[in-house]
């Protein structure tokens, strides 16, 4: 029996190196899902449909919604955003995790769903907030305009660290990503997550019996 | 401040691969304390007072046990076993985990004590019982005797396996030893245990404001 999918979710503002370390964490265990949002905004150039997200018209999304179909929506700056739910389920039945990037009230939405057992979720803050902008400028993609924007939904964020299982301060992304490993490694060999356990004990009473 | 200490509780029948789990425990953090039983039992040659345990007399024990000196106290085979409470307070407080080797009548003694909610347990499963009593042949310290006595325990204490946070089958001493630290590592992590972390938010909000 395989044991159901945890869902992983990694909350922080942008630039504290949320988007590296769900990475390193797909590239450590390729059985880890990510769960590609839904969204109304326009694909940007590059952006393909099923990779970076699931790109819906207006009423089909809402058509979505309607159905239950997401897991946790939200409008932000005039566009809907959305996790979509059968993947999730799919993944979960069959034993994997995914891995929600999403931001807190995606968060509060996943963790207060009837999947809520299955939540770990984790929040990554910023050494500093000078380490934060800097992080942002030396991108280089955006504007001082957008960076300021940034910076404000960043204190939005923030303010809700402490809405998570663990937290971690990524000062060195080396000694974030091992923790973060040891989080979902740990999470993992947790007794109710281990159903295969019972049939492991059931055959050591079995031997016992036998001697 | 400092975090308060973990109380890390380690179960298994002997010969699963505790003790040594234990110590390489201590050797990776050396700051983990190692909780000395207290016993009844009289020292057998080479066994030092406050280091393999703390002896006593039976009326000092059980004046210990009387002033809820003792965290938890059972007898096994006539003589009394117990873990004194005032060192694990002690380290507790300095931001100290304390590891105990107990059997299931010890961690359900801690675990239901006002300490309890600071109680990681942990309980380690063997492969096989035909690996566990080749464990036990392979020490050759003990009789066909003892070893008969210590299956009988064995099963006894496996069948509480289930009362455990987590749960490790001990088939590779390596793997398993990396999965114990990942478990030690992400409970230091939840955001409850991290007391430092409003004082880090704090200083966040300030670097806001000073925008």
């Amino acid at each position: 029996m395989a044991r159901r999918g945890l869902l992983l979710i990694l909350s922080s503002p942008s630039g504290a190196g949320k988007s590296t370390l769900a990475r390193r964490l797909m590239q450590w265990d390729p059985t880890i899902r990510f769960s590609v949002s839904a969204t109304t905004r326009p694909p940007r150039p590059g952006e393909e449909h099923g990779v970076h997200y699931w790109f819906h018209h207006h009423a089909s999304f809402r058509a979505l919604v309607d159905q239950n179909g997401m897991l946790e929506h939200a409008e932000v700056f005039g566009n809907l955003y959305g996790s979509p739910r059968a993947p999730v389920e799919r993944a979960m039945a069959e034993g994997r995790d995914t891995l929600f990037d999403v931001d807190w009230q995606g968060g509060q939405q996943i963790r207060n769903s009837p999947l809520g057992r299955d939540v770990v979720s984790v929040f990554i803050l910023p050494p500093s907030i000078a380490e934060l902008e800097r992080r942002l400028r030396d991108r280089g993609q955006d504007s001082d305009a957008v960076i300021s924007g940034r910076m404000a939904k960043s204190r939005d964020e923030i303010s809700h660290w402490a809405e998570y299982d663990y937290v971690l301060v990524n000062d060195d992304l080396e000694a974030t990503f091992v923790r973060l490993q040891a989080i979902v490694t740990a999470e993992r060999l947790k007794r109710d997550r281990q159903p295969d356990l019972t049939g492991h004990v059931r055959g050591l009473n079995r031997e016992f019996e036998a001697r």
